[in-house]
């Protein structure tokens, strides 16, 4: 059957929509992605989430209709996407829409709050607009039964790579690194998920300081650069590292304000800086994953990290026994897996199947996420 | 099979909880109510929803926060009905919640809103706790068609009530009156609702002000009175009554500002005051029905206002050739009526059938409400 993936992440850039084809259920699903295509969202709706996203410029009223308004937005990309591929929407099973997150409350840290999650983009509007069945709210039932409500793409990931003789590590690089590591020819209960630390975010921002640019692009400065192993002996003493798993991570750890204070702590040239940075990220994952690497073990780099050669050939450096490669050596693409990940635990949904990965989220037992919108 | 229905009013008393029995589906469905309770909020809770409606003192985190906390104290409402009619939760077909309205928009007067509405009480959270399935969100696929996501009852009032021979206006007294006229031997598309104007709402705000008390009990600061034939005729010239069908009323028209103006105009005795706001309300009640009354009607009563005799008998006397009674003349329960109106709504998603009333809501068409969170 036919279906719509929707993924709207945290930077905000638009609606990533993957028309996929989808047979089976739990292990027998199969995915072969039609169309994968990014709507951005309009400067102004932008503006808009930024202002639901916090605490201090956030209210009640803003946030019932950006709920109302980004359900539309999702349904027209549907509509665009099934126009793009020349199919009538209603040739689909149905929409898997994940939802703009605008507040994600795992742990509170403040009396009178409970552990809490909240994406908008009501599944009503994309189902009047697409004219078909919505699966929607990915996150809370696992929530529900203790986990974190994340990751949520594990799942999806295991049913996608697992292999019965090599061990798989999905290795993601956006701002900061994770990892879901598949044993060979293990169960879904034994599927391990983790941040790995930081992973583009301490270069990006040292791109923009030192060359206004935001990222490094090709890993050309990286390359110029010389990896300083005084410095980067001393950043991997980071207490992150060393935390047990499963552990998440964020720009509370490796953000601006640790930028400032390594800048401070070290004097480095400007790529050097780069290509210091790019040794910390493809050290913190190699130290990471090696733990799991057993001989036939297979590293798959998404995200934007995997563009950035110089990071990726850093990582196989260090990781001499693991088959280094990124998404699209596997046939895949980096842009369009979490909106195929929204398709795959739609269909689990779909079929009253569980989908969260326990191991992962620290729920205590598996759940069906989602909800289903009937049209 | 059995199912709970869950509502939460705008009064923010608690959770009004049904257990039913329910068989059917669209014009064949049957209820028989087999237990109600309502479990109040704790007041700290009370406090919380407060802050939750108001622009001024909402924001993101409280919402997301809140949304997870009813929804585990919606699930919990649904183990204690099970527990008190002996059964186990696991033994219903599926619970149907209304959830709690923090905000209803459905003509937004900034630029930059649309028509929308929020409803929280995760249903993730009360499958979680009930072990069932959960059907919730019942109003925004109405709006997705342009509908107001109001009134939801009129369904349930017209699977429940039709009548081949009689014409069924069903009058709601709450803080406002509204109406339901379901038309001898009608179909669902012939049914009319709207606002009649004021319920209880100015009986209230006299009693509060003259003698501290919540309500005219019994009626009986009313029939002490005398009602005031000019004053009344005067406040029957307010333009809610004389603008067109279907509208809506509120706080807006008839709150305390209302109160305010009118005892400023006129100056009667406090017994004098309650008598002619009862008649008020019966009055606006029996003009606005009058045009739907044939030989054969009768008009049912519920809400708190069915309570006050006072009222009732003026609303008799103005109707001379309709019958008027309350809900439990007809076996049914005032209290009970918005929770099992839940059940039914939800019978209707689990069959994916449409349970909106576009003639009611002004929706250009019917469609499924609600959405299935699978346990």
């Amino acid at each position: 059957m036919l279906a719509v993936g929707l993924m709207s992440g945290t930077s905000l850039d638009g609606t990533d929509a993957a028309l996929v084809e989808i047979t089976g259920v739990g292990p027998t699903t199969k995915v072969k992605l039609r169309r994968f295509a990014s709507y951005p969202f309009a400067s102004g709706l932008k503006t808009k989430i930024k202002a639901a996203l916090a605490v201090e410029t956030s209210d009640v009223e803003q946030i019932c209709s950006l709920n109302f308004e980004l359900g539309a937005i999702f349904g027209a990309a549907v509509v665009k996407i099934c126009a793009e591929a020349k199919i009538a929407p209603q040739e689909l099973t149905f929409v898997a829409s994940h939802g703009q997150t605008v507040y994600h409350l795992p742990r509170p840290d403040r009396p009178g709050l409970v552990p809490s999650t909240l994406q908008i983009g009501d599944p009503a509007l994309i189902a009047e607009r697409a004219q078909t069945a919505v699966i929607s709210n990915f996150r809370e039932a696992d929530m529900a039964v203790g986990g974190q409500g994340a990751p949520i793409v594990p799942y999806s990931e295991y049913i996608l790579y697992r292999s019965p003789e090599q061990t798989r590590i999905l290795q993601n690089i956006g701002g900061i690194g994770n990892a879901t590591v598949i044993p060979a020819a293990g169960e879904l209960s034994d599927v391990v998920a983790f941040d790995t630390g930081p992973g583009n975010m301490i270069i990006d921002e040292l791109c923009r300081r030192f060359y206004h640019e935001e990222y490094d692009r090709d890993g050309a400065h990286g390359a110029a650069g010389q990896v300083n192993q005084t410095v980067l002996q001393k950043l991997l003493q980071h207490p992150y590292f060393a935390r047990p798993f499963p552990k998440t991570s964020g720009r509370e750890d490796f953000g601006s304000e640790y930028v400032d204070q390594i800048m401070q702590q070290f004097d480095l040239g400007a790529d050097d800086w780069v290509a210091t940075a790019t040794a910390l990220t493809a050290q913190s994952i190699a130290q990471a994953v090696k733990q799991f690497a057993t001989a036939q073990t297979e590293l798959i780099i998404g995200g934007g990290g995997s563009y950035n050669p110089t990071l990726v050939k850093m990582i196989q450096a260090a990781l001499p026994k693991v088959k280094v490669g990124i998404q699209e050596d596997y046939g895949y693409s980096s842009d369009a897996k979490e909106a195929i990940a929204m398709v795959v635990l739609g269909n689990q949904t779909w079929h009253h199947q569980p989908s969260n990965v326990p191991s992962a989220t620290g729920a205590k037992r598996p759940v069906i996420l989602g909800r289903i919108t009937y049209f």
